[in-house]
C-alpha cells in the first residue's frame, strides 16, 4: 500500500463512530480529514521513519495525529472570526455546512483526538511509552503558544502594517514551519534516531517550511482564479507583508531553490534511501497549488 | 502550601512568558486561567494521589493540565458563536478583553498546553513515562468527541427541544462529568492504584459529577441575580430540558443528597484518610453558587 492510502485509511477510522450521540461532530470531523490535501506532514513522518530505519506501523499513529492538528488548524482558521474563509480545497468549509459552533468544537475535538491517538494502548504497544510521550511532547510543543498556534497570533498582528522580514519569518517559522518540524523530528523519533540525525531533520524541516511559505506567497501572486480571473491573492485586501512584498519575486524564487538545495544537503547525514525525501522537497519547490 | 495555592502556584507558571512574540496570546491564556475558580478538578487529582499514596509532586502537573482544558472550554464556551455569555465569574469574558480571534485561539493553545505539561521532561522525570502517557490518554479521551466536548454538542442538540432524561444525563455525564471523571482517574493512576481503586474513584467521580450538575440545574432557578432581581437561569430563553424542568426541585435535592451519599459510600474501599473528600463533596452539594 502505498503511503497516502496507508495514512487516509488510518486517519479516517480513528474517527469515533460508534458514539450514539454528538453524530453532527464527528460528520463534521470527518468532513475536514477527507477533504484531501497534499499529506505533507503525515508522509514527512513515515520517510524519516523509514529513513531512520523504523517501523512504519510504529510511526503511523502519530503521522495521523499530525494530521489531525493541521485538519484543526485548518477549520479554526476559516471561521469568521479568523480568516473568513468560505471555500476550503474547493469545498464549503467546516462551519459553512456544519455551523460555527460545531466547526470550533469539531476543530476541539480534532486537537483532542491527535493525542488520544499518540497515547493509545495499541499506540503504545507498537511504539513504547517512551517514544509516546516524546512524541506528544515534539506535537504539543509545535503546535502551541511558541508554536503553530503562536504562528498563527503574529500574523494576526501583522495585519494591516507593514511588518519587517525578522517578524514575517518568524510567523511563517511558527505558523507553517512547526508543524513540518514536527513531522521530520517524530519520524526520526518513533526510529530511535539519535541526536544528530534528528538536528539534520531539523535542518531540513526548517528549510523546506520557509521554502514552503515563499512559495504559497508568490502562488497568491501569480496564480489567477479561473473564475474571476484576477489574483487569487487573500492578502491583498489586508495589505499583509510577505516575502513577495518585502523581497520581490525574483529574489523569492532564489530563496526557495537556495533553501530547498539546502534541505537536500542536510539529508546527507543519513545513511539510507533518501531519494524520495529529495523528491518530496523539490515537488513542493515547484507545486503550482 | 495548601492545594490550592500549590496547584495556583504551578498553573500561572507553566504560561510560557520568555516568547517575544504573540503577547496577546500568552496574557489571553494567563487572563482565563488566573480568573480564579474552585479549582474542583485539580483539587480531586491531588486528594485521589494522595488517598492512593502517591507523590504529591509527581500528580501535579496533571492536575494543572486538567485545569488547562476546563479553562480551554470556558472560554470557547463564551464565544459568540456558542453562548455568546459576555461576563465569567464577575469580569468580562475572554473574547470581550481580547476579542473573539485571540480568545479562540488562547483556548486552543491551553489545550494545547496542557499536553505539553503532562509530556515535558520534568514531568516524566518524576512520574515516569508510563504514567505520563496514561495521563495523556485519560485527558484526551475525557475531554473528546465521546468526553466533554461531546456532551457540548449534545447540549447543543438538546436546546429548543424537549428532551428526555436519558438525553439530559447523558449530556450531563460527559460535559460536566467527564472532566471530573478525568480528575479522580488521573489522581489513582499517579499513584499506582489497582484497578478496584480506579473504579471506586470512577464510581465518586460519576456521582458528586452528575450531583453538581443537578446542583447547578438548582441554582440556575433558584439563584437572584443581584441587579436585575431576578432568577439568572440561562436556559430560559432557550427552554433548555434541565433536572428541574424534568424532575422538579424537590425530587432534584432528593437525588443530589442521594448521589452525594454514594459518592461518599464509593470512598469506604480506600484505607486512607478520605475526610477532604468527604467533605468536598458535601460542600458541593450544598454550594450556593
Amino acid at each position: 500500500m502505498n503511503d497516502l492510502k496507508m495514512i487516509e485509511q488510518a486517519l479516517y477510522a480513528y474517527v469515533p463512530s460508534d458514539y450514539e450521540y454528538a453524530k453532527a461532530l464527528t460528520d463534521s470531523m470527518s468532513y475536514s480529514l477527507e477533504a484531501g490535501g497534499k499529506r505533507i506532514r503525515p508522509r514527512l513522518v513515515l520517510e524519516f521513519a523509514r529513513l531512520c530505519g523504523g517501523d512504519e506501523k510504529a510511526a503511523l499513529p502519530f503521522a495521523c495525529a499530525l494530521e489531525m492538528i493541521h485538519t484543526f488548524s485548518l477549520i479554526h482558521d476559516d471561521l469568521p472570526c479568523m480568516d473568513d474563509d468560505d471555500m476550503r480545497r474547493g469545498k464549503p468549509s467546516n462551519h459553512k455546512v456544519f455551523g460555527e459552533d460545531i466547526a470550533l468544537l469539531a476543530g476541539d475535538a480534532l486537537l483532542s483526538l491527535a493525542f488520544e491517538i499518540a497515547s493509545a494502548p495499541e499506540t503504545v504497544k507498537n511504539a513504547g511509552a517512551e517514544v509516546c510521550v516524546r512524541c506528544v511532547n515534539i506535537l504539543s510543543a509545535y503546535c502551541g503558544a511558541t508554536g503553530m498556534i503562536g504562528g498563527q497570533v503574529i500574523d494576526l498582528e501583522n495585519e494591516n502594517k507593514i511588518a519587517d522580514l525578522d517578524s514575517v519569518t518568524e510567523c511563517n517559522r511558527k505558523k507553517t514551519g512547526a508543524l513540518i518540524k514536527a513531522a521530520c523530528e517524530m519520524g526520526c523519533v518513533c526510529a530511535g534516531a539519535d541526536k544528530k540525525q534528528i538536528a539534520a531533520a531539523r535542518l531540513f524541516a526548517e528549510n523546506i517550511g520557509i521554502a514552503f511559505q515563499i512559495v504559497d506567497d508568490i502562488l497568491d501572486v501569480t496564480s489567477t482564479d479561473e473564475e474571476l480571473g484576477k489574483p487569487v491573492g487573500s492578502d491583498e485586501e489586508n495589505n499583509k507583508s510577505t516575502y513577495v512584498s518585502l523581497l520581490g519575486i525574483e529574489e523569492c524564487k532564489r530563496r526557495v531553490d537556495k533553501l530547498t538545495g539546502e534541505a537536500i544537503e542536510a539529508l546527507e547525514l543519513f545513511n539510507g534511501d533518501t531519494s524520495s525525501l529529495k523528491e518530496l522537497a523539490l515537488s513542493l519547490s515547484k507545486r503550482t497549488n
